[in-house]
């Protein structure tokens, strides 16, 4: 190892030391431990340009144990990202850009928010999936305009985490050989030495999942490079480099130690820190001169690169200049004229369909149109309806087509959509049964923190799923993931609405939960909605009866106003007709979306749900958050118990899913 | 094969094949393929006994590929279970106890609700870690009155779901011997051959984890006995064997393909299996005489088992009479006299305490009082304060103590501890940061269908995380929880609540999650509140100033009502000292539990928010839901966001967590 070599690791391990010493908090071992080989893989392999992050054929880095988020902070500011000293200095501070944990969106050069363990990898190897799906759509022989790597660095925590199985699973079968896997094999966990918890064999287990396995000592920067060099070269298979290192590295007390992981070293032994390597004790965050110039030199490196890309890009275009355009588009997130008319047209008018089908019609339209729309299910694909046809998959080592196996893996599912959406020049999708929405929550909350255009097919929505039982019947479900900030929850009422879903998911290209049912829906009349739109404003007036007298709320409209989601608009319905019968007016509010209702000015909200109106919801779900519409919590029909295993109608029939259960609670409501 | 053999065996596949026919929906090529070595294990080994399912020394059989169920249910009416025929014929219909997946407490014989993939097996680790919990803590030499095994049937679904590596992981570092895992090796998914989607090797995979793993012909009777024979010889790790079947075996045009999944065979396809398997197409539902003798001879067998555990539990009595009647109390569940004397008097009156850390000091008394409370963190312990202390832990092969170190494995841990809570005999939980809940919603959601007694310990409640930023702050997740039907859900604001929610989830015996904070919270006075018991009521009115005039309501009593949880109450007894300043009268109500508020009688629930009254709610979480309590969604403090890195003082201060905030937004509230 140079002088220059130990100079810039060190002042990797200082600048993560100092800053967590100066905010009192967070975590110095990791960064400290893994600095040798975080600077062999920046200095000697990661293709960047700290001038253009967002540069698409960069290689992506990403910091799955999100923890040691200094030593990403580190490395941006050291190789000359947007990110001076004064950001270091106010490491997890109000307003900082130095998130606790790096935060997409926040600091130039994090590719994805990490932190929870696990994610970071899962996400790795959906953006490593992009990158061979864009690759196969778009390099010809003699011109490569995609061709990178995904580079993740996970820890112990992120290997034990279950997600870590599905993926590298996911990984090794589809033969991701650019996906290159530096385990920071330190040994300790925050109850100690990581021996307490596991007895894995990491070669073993990652070698079941076809995966090339190479270990090295972590400190030693050749060996570092050899097999970074030999991961490379294996381009058939992912490859896990196992680099024993030692957390806290250079601490004379807490190597080794779990206290080294999550707090700061303290002052003491911070000092004795630098003695030990040799580091002067003042000023902190102390960058020596030449490691400034020497680890800026990624600023020429990442110039050439990119020139040279850019070079193989105009030859493209000169040879292909249809494709290249194109590949400009998805990279752009740009979509195609008339997509939505397309997509629109697909409605059959008329006939009763399940939501889901109506859902899969939508795929193949927006898979002609879009031509980026990539994704599957995880093993439900002919439940979900999220195949698309006549198009080959992503099989092992070569991409076929824009299909998905995703197998029974829906965490890393999500985490894989999120990673394509985040790799960027696809529209990602997935699929499951909205019960199983739960196990892939850690990743739904990642995509809503960050806001990435994922599509969430959440099928089999309700009771309706009949027969299969409580444990896949869905009943919390909606409520928490409505629960979730910034995710846009749709549940469609029949074929038009969910064409509409589809329409605002890729328009907005934000996170969206499309809720569906497995059982038929008759198609809607739509009198009074407008001819389209509808589902973009979250709810609205789906038909009413004439009101007189007492039935009349101060607009003259209906004062009784029910409100169905999905469904149960039907029930609404069928309610509104018997009520009719006994001279009560009624208006019946379609509610696909509360998160799009709510973002439409108070002035439309008020003309649907007209201040003073008594409002009964109906939705076969837990009835938990419906009083932000109702008011109280006896205005809703909804599930307050698990469901039962029986045929869908038996079980909306005892459940109260019924014109005749949801007239009587309305006329309870009107009685004073 | 004898010729018996094979008629049981048929037995299983045509009654599963003609249930599901009948039903018109459920799984058929499941049962089909995994009946051979179903029934080598269930005639030849599981040491049960059909005339007592709850008979403590059972062996425990758990179906983790739940879709099966019809296996199940096969099994349990032909050894014997109180589940008659007619019980099969009614397969998945309104009131039958043959739901679609198995569901605990509705069947003798079901072990635990399956079907959700990986849960079987995660809740079958839990089961043989109770196993070796008692074993340790009751055999003496000579004396095994704990001595049983756990065996698991997973399919290729189960072990694709992360679950399962965390799971296996953690039961391979236990070493724990007893386990044995029958992996229905069919090799078909929904989607189609496994290897769409997978390319594991399961051998290197669970070598990995330091498994034994065999690998038989799963219908070669000899074959499957001599693993079974192996894996119980192996006593130092778990085993799994992996059976090669074939799924819809017998169906001569659906075995071994996707279309014997999910679907009924169809009446021609069946008809034509029972004719290639030399069954009679008439009557369905067919048990021949001789099958259903040799089945039952279970009863003879489990009667003998049962009868001679009873010697040696009698012997055993003899020689530790404590000890058995420990042993006997455990099993049933009884609690010590005087546990919440104890309990509540470790309040040390006044000092500010972070609830976690009291719920740790709860934790250490509890384990002195109840003798049997097992449990941990996954790898959180010294942040959840979940370590029992001056105690040992479950070491690999050895139980040393009660501390469990679940390691990063939050899904693994929630299913374990379930397991224990269904095995019986001991009072399990397990800890982790609440923003980690979303890890294992899937084994939450069991907890709360089965009603397991499984306490959740989730530290770090609020924004009060602090500097660890949005991707450790929960903002959602209390909303999310409350969703589940069944699971209680308490945030206590100090230390005696803490304590006392503590003696709720021990005394209620259902699954409760308690909500941590990290932060110091001051002890609240206790002026009005009840001597004990506030905390079991879900919400009491902690104090109120003195009210006239416009400020009273109906009942005398202020008309301002400030209800907050956890960490939030002080912030409503800050402002509620600002509003007297300002001649405002308030009450200020503790509400820890909705759950548990919902269960009293409307008359308590009147005298604490009295109709009519004006409600700010404040909680430094999503305010969803919380419209119930305050009936209009702009009288609720809450987290519209996710949360921010910053020290936790500043980010309360910023997101509007202060007297002041709250008393302006009260002020607004009584503005007209």
């Amino acid at each position: 190892m140079s002088l220059l070599d130990t100079l810039c690791i060190n002042t990797i391990r200082m600048l993560s030391a100092d800053a967590v010493q100066a905010a009192r908090s967070g975590h110095p071992g990791m960064p400290m431990g893994a600095a040798s080989m975080a600077y062999v893989l920046w200095t000697r392999f990661l293709k960047h340009n700290p001038a253009n992050p967002r540069w698409t054929d960069r290689d992506r880095f990403v910091l799955s144990a999100g923890h040691g988020s200094m030593l990403l902070y580190s490395l941006l500011h050291l190789t000359g990202y947007d990110l001076p000293i004064g950001e270091l200095r106010s490491f997890r501070q109000w307003g900082a850009k130095t998130a606790g944990h790096p935060e997409y969106g926040l600091v130039p050069g994090v590719e994805v928010t990490t932190g929870p363990l696990g994610q970071g990898l899962a996400h790795a190897v959906g953006m490593a999936m992009a990158e061979r799906f864009l690759a196969a759509r778009f390099n010809r022989p003699g011109h490569e305009v995609v061709g990178h790597h995904t580079y993740v660095l996970v820890g112990d925590g992120d290997l034990m985490e279950g997600l870590s199985h599905e993926a590298a699973s996911l990984a090794g079968h589809l033969r991701l050989g650019k996906l290159i896997c530096l385990f920071d094999d330190n040994r300790i966990t925050i109850e100690g030495p990581t021996a307490l918890a596991t007895s894995d064999d990491p070669r073993r287990r990652f070698e079941a999942y076809g995966w090339q396995v190479l270990e090295v000592d972590g400190n030693d920067l050749g060996a570092v490079s050899v097999a970074i060099e030999g991961a490379k070269a294996q381009e058939e298979t992912p490859t896990l480099i196992a680099a024993r290192t030692h957390i806290g590295h250079g601490s004379p007390n807490k190597q080794d130690k779990a206290s080294s992981h999550g707090a700061p070293l303290g002052d003491e032994e911070l000092r004795l820190t630098k003695e030990a390597l040799g580091w002067p004790p003042e000023p902190t965050f102390h960058v020596p001169e030449e490691v400034s110039r020497h680890m800026r030199e990624a600023m020429e490196r990442g110039e050439a690169w990119e020139r040279e890309w850019q070079a193989r890009l105009t030859a493209y275009t000169r040879s292909f200049p249809a494709e290249s355009a194109l590949f400009t588009r998805w990279q752009a997130g740009e979509l195609p004229a008339g997509w939505e008319v397309s997509l629109l047209a697909t409605n059959d008018g008329g006939e009763a369909s399940a939501t889901r089908s109506v859902s899969g019609r939508a795929i193949q339209v927006l898979a002609d149109q879009l031509g980026n729309l990539v994704g599957g299910s995880a093993d439900l694909g002919p439940s979900n309806n999220t195949a698309i046809k006549d198009a080959g998959a992503f099989v092992p080592g070569r991409v076929e087509g824009p299909n998905v196996h995703f197998g029974v893996r829906e965490h890393a599912m999500a985490a894989a959509v999120n990673g394509m959406a985040l790799h960027g020049g696809l529209r990602p999708y997935g699929g499951t049964f909205l019960v199983f929405s739960d196990y892939m929550r850690p990743s739904l909350r990642l995509a809503a923190m960050m806001g990435t255009p994922s599509i969430f097919v959440f099928t089999h929505d309700s009771i309706g799923v009949g027969e299969d039982g409580p444990t896949h019947q869905p009943i919390e479900h909606i409520a928490a993931l409505r629960a979730i900030p910034g995710l846009t929850v749709i549940r469609p009422a029949d074929a038009r609405e969910t064409l509409e879903a589809w329409q605002v998911a890729i328009a907005r290209g934000k996170p969206t939960a499309l809720v569906l049912t497995r059982q038929k829906l008759p198609a809607l009349s739509r009198v009074r909605m407008p001819a389209e739109g509808a589902v973009a404003q979250g709810a609205y007036v789906l038909t009413e009866t004439s009101a007189s007298g007492d039935d009349r709320a101060a607009d003259g409209h209906p004062r009784l106003v029910l409100i169905g989601t999905g469904s149960e608009v039907q029930v609404c319905l069928q309610a509104q007709k018997r009520l009719e019968g006994k001279g009560i007016a009624t208006r019946v509010v379609s509610m696909p979306s509360w998160e799009l209702f709510e973002e439409q000015p108070a002035s439309y909200q008020r003309s649907v749900l007209p201040p003073g109106s008594v409002r009964l919801a109906v939705e076969a779900a837990s009835p938990f958050g419906w009083e932000r519409y109702t008011g109280r919590s006896d205005a809703i029909v909804g599930m307050e118990r698990f469901g039962a295993s029986a045929p869908a109608d038996v079980l909306f029939e005892k459940f109260g899913f019924t014109a005749e259960n949801v007239t009587a609670r309305a006329m309870d409501l009107l009685t004073p």
